[in-house]
């Protein structure tokens, strides 16, 4: 990006916690003219060091720009912010990356038109250090021309991606990346914890478990056809195959007096694909007993 | 590798399933005189038709070749193959590449040694259809010297690793790795699950779970020195901040009707990280409710 071609819009950001300082920091590395507000106003201080504008109420923090990004703990810090100023939100745009539910935004998308205000909703896929880097994924959803108006000061955060009119779906995919991310950071740690016991450090196990990540991830790329189709071919690896390889981890484990409840649940879960009939299915039929009847 | 240059050994691939196979089709590929052996010798017909020698016998297997490979279903199938020929042990290479337990591949060696024969300890990181391929990791340990003697036939196989001389430590690892496998797959599944109550396919759904796994692989990048420390810094994102996000997931996944054991564990999990105080730590910090006492 060219920073003589390009223009680069004034942005007031609403909440300075760690991850909405690191989103006003990335915004004034680029050069957006940028106004903070917070409710701690102390938080401020290294933004302002670095050229911020502190706005003295968020009243001047919502005069100061009409693109307002909002970061803060969660959607009822939000609304004590804003709801006293609903007739100053005409004719802003509310980018709203605070976590919450689906429901969440789509009750605020209605809230804020019904004040005058466009508003997309969004989700950080990285932790603050990661924001700025334009491998990280910032997920957004609601109305596709305030995405495509103000793509490139997003941009600037991170990689935009929009999802789709439903102002639900970044949230949707917040959670179920997390998820994920949850799932991943606890298997990891367990098997960690397994090869500590044998005096391997976590930074000597840590690099396989990555790369073979990469191999999880090809076979990710496999099995999502297969759930778009309800056929899940277990020509690679079976349910049945996994659940006699899990009996070692958990005997393993259970030797050196580590935690078995991840995976004594893994096994619980694919038993219960094979007694609902998968026990020849590819992995991605376990599927079948976690989806809603 | 030019394979003028390159002396193919012959091998000997005891076990026909799935992984045997593609054992032996790999070695095959690379010119390898290759001798197999199967419980039912109908299993060898593809490998035959190229160009395989099927054994007789288990006799004429070991006596074909100075390296053995067996991949056989568990422990009790290879004893059950291999304890009648212990005279034919002396001065053959067994590399076991049957899955089990550390205990298990601690046995064999003992049992090996006792024969005259070399051992090596194996585990496959991969699916039968990765066999072959150059970036696919195989784990080996116990001697060294065996390992390097044969580290050019087994890289026919995949990438060959070795972990070390305790023979125990490529099956930890591979129960390890696997545990983290099965983590993510379920944590993927269940996020497939949520998203696709809004109609989203899992194959849209995927290329962003796997693009976000190399996020979270830079987060395990910077939790193991964490671990191995033993000091768990908050300042990317606390236990406290990840337990207020997974409600959230609990919360669109249960109203979704999306079955909630696994969430629900890792909250557990991550509750009692809290209560053993490392709310403020790291998600590295909940490696301390995991590990045995």
């Amino acid at each position: 990006m060219n920073a003589l071609n390009t223009p680069h819009p004034a942005v007031t950001v609403i909440g300075l916690g760690q991850m909405g300082s690191a989103l006003a920091t990335a915004l004034l590395e680029r050069g957006h003219p940028t106004t903070v507000w917070n409710r701690s106003a102390h938080k401020a201080e290294p933004l302002v060091a670095r050229g911020a504008r502190l706005a003295a109420t968020p009243e001047e923090a919502l005069a100061a720009s009409s693109l307002i990004i909002a970061c803060v703990l969660d959607y009822e810090a939000l609304h004590t912010v804003l709801d006293p100023l609903t007739d100053s939100l005409a004719g802003k745009v509310l980018v709203n990356l605070t976590s919450g539910s689906p429901e969440q935004a789509h009750e605020a998308t209605a809230w804020a038109r019904s004040h005058g205000a466009d508003y997309l909703d969004g989700a950080i896929m990285t932790t603050p250090p990661g924001v700025g880097r334009p491998e990280m994924m910032f997920l957004y959803s609601g109305s596709d021309a305030v995405f495509e108006a103000h793509r490139p000061t997003l941009a600037t955060l991170g990689d935009p991606l929009y999802l789709g009119t439903d102002p639900g779906l970044a949230s949707l995919y917040d959670s179920a990346l997390l998820g994920l991310m949850w799932a991943t950071m606890t298997g990891w740690l367990h098997g960690t914890a397994l090869v500590g016991a044998e005096q391997t450090p976590a930074t000597t196990f840590t690099p396989l478990a990555i790369r073979w990540l990469t191999a999880v991830a090809g076979f990710l790329t496999t099995y999502a056809p297969q759930v778009d189709a309800g056929d899940y071919p277990g020509d690679d690896a079976t349910v049945d195959v996994q659940i006699a390889a899990i009996d070692h981890l958990i005997h393993a484990a259970a030797a050196r007096g580590i935690d078995n409840a991840l995976p004594e649940l893994l096994k619980a879960t694919m038993e219960r694909a094979k007694a609902a009939g998968h026990g020849q299915a590819s992995y991605a039929g376990v599927i079948e007993v976690l989806r809603g009847a």
